[in-house]
């Protein structure tokens, strides 16, 4: 194709001011055509999404590929329709794993320094130190040792936690205590003060955190929910709080976004709730990752990242 | 002297039972006499301090050296009859380094990550996912670049921030921009998002967080004191707060400690308060340093970390 590639961006929820300027300015040649302006379908070579609407790339003839706006492929493929044959790209974007790590340090941080604790005391005026333990001493399971997973690994493994990490398959990263499979999971939560779960949604990754699981973590464990809602049995939350099995959760997801008003963990004193904000896609790093990729694309080399459909990441 | 060395244990405000069972294990031939059970005051050849009654030393002809239990030896040398020739030591415990590290990364990773913000969200079942900047346009000013100072700025440039520290003297640190003197104290303030205070507190720093110090700061900085109360002239956070030069502040350390009932810092929305506990010197890492310490002065070597008198520090 001699003229220029033309890029839908179909994206909901975010800032398209932000990201059409930062993709025009990654690639001034691209032709961006910001749905529902189409144009002729026909030619329209890779689609940008995010939230979608089903069904928008019929008729889509010449599409070559689809790239996520997210590392999570999981509401893109929400669309049934979505061609099957046309790569789907996910999101892997340096800054978007700096954010992830930032939120993962940070909340880790805050139950490890028993800032709760220290907030509580505050409300009521109470002088106390609590005892401190060495980051040796506290041990931080992950569940997913994707790039989010092993990137959380290495910055916890600096401030020396005794971190654990799971995965599906068998992997190994160094300074991390590595498990698989169903009886990996238990091992693993049996010795876990802080779980912070950064998995792909998947069909075997949904209702993993539930009654069942969590009740092998140790009395007082914190849950750290950063990758999707889906993950977390929200029934099973609430008892498990109440019984001290869970000290406390920090939830950046939801089974349903925005969290409703009259859902109980808005008011809950234990949880920590965030707008799905952990880590944002940000457009002036996300959108030359993205030109990048496109222009390896059209010069015949393969694309990075492509998921398998199959696993959904 | 072939007789077992006798230490004088004299701190006040710590678990004094972890502390004799971490020196004992650390050193099982070392003689311990805890305060005020000193036995013969000519017997004693070291002493381990912290908040001690003054007067403490006096008849205590054989000693050879003096510990304190903490990185920072202001309250120590509040004691006008310490005897000024003999060596004090400072705790230099990687510890309480790590410890030190943990929270300002996490202070500043919860101000970086607009935390207070979200928090206020959550009260008021409010779901916006707020503005995310990089690390890398966040600029971090650390007073002070000693060992705590040095090992902070180490942490945050491997997140990326934009780390600048101020010293006495003039330093030079990989990936920090340095500043000296009072010129570069302003230079230094006027491109600081989040100033973190790890000062030791000598009659030069005394007051240096002040009305016309923190003025230099751009509109809406973030304020982190874990040195020493008396860095900070609090009459002046309250009307700095109230006119968004400050956003916020975090304050572990107080004129007056604990922190009295009725005193505003207290219930200010703004303000995060915590009893003096950024970071503890513990006893099963700092024991070992001690005992280690004291055996190379018996074996004819120098003592490591020897305090400057005049510097105070």
């Amino acid at each position: 194709m001699s003229r220029a590639p033309v890029l839908l961006f179909a994206c909901q929820g975010v800032d398209q001011a932000a990201w059409l300027a930062a993709l025009h300015r990654a690639d001034p040649g691209l032709d961006i055509r910001v749905w529902p302006s189409v144009g002729d379908p026909a030619e329209i070579d890779y689609a940008l999404l995010w939230k979608q609407p089903p069904g928008l790339l019929d008729g889509m003839v010449g599409l070559k590929a689809i790239f996520s706006m997210g590392a999570g492929v999981d509401n893109v493929l929400l669309d049934a329709s979505l061609p099957a044959h046309i790569p789907l790209v996910r999101m892997v974007d340096p800054s978007l794993v700096a954010g992830m790590v930032e939120f993962v340090v940070m909340q880790v941080l805050h139950y490890h320094r028993s800032m709760p604790a220290y907030r509580a005391q505050q409300e009521v005026l109470h002088w106390q130190m609590l005892p401190q333990s060495l980051a040796s001493e506290r041990r931080v399971g992950l569940l997913g040792l994707g790039e989010l997973g092993a990137a959380s690994a290495r910055a916890l493994s600096g401030f020396g936690f005794d971190v654990l990490g799971w995965s599906r398959g068998p992997k190994t990263l160094p300074g991390v205590r590595c498990f698989q499979g169903a009886d990996g999971l238990r091992d693993m939560l049996a010795q876990t003060d802080i779980l912070v779960c950064l998995l792909p949604l998947t069909p075997d990754t949904r209702g993993i955190l539930n009654r069942e699981t969590l009740s092998h973590l140790p009395h007082g464990a914190y849950l750290i929910n950063a990758a999707r809602g889906a993950h977390l049995v929200e029934a099973d939350l609430l008892p498990l709080l109440e019984e001290g099995r869970l000290a406390a959760a920090t939830l950046d997801v939801f089974a349903v976004e925005p969290l409703p008003a009259d859902h109980p963990f808005w008011t809950h004193p234990f949880i920590t709730i965030l707008p799905h904000a952990a880590a944002q896609t940000l457009p002036q790093t996300a959108a030359p990752i993205i030109t990048a990729n496109i222009a390896r694309h059209r010069a015949g080399q393969g694309l990075a990242h492509v998921v398998d459909r199959g696993r959904g990441y």
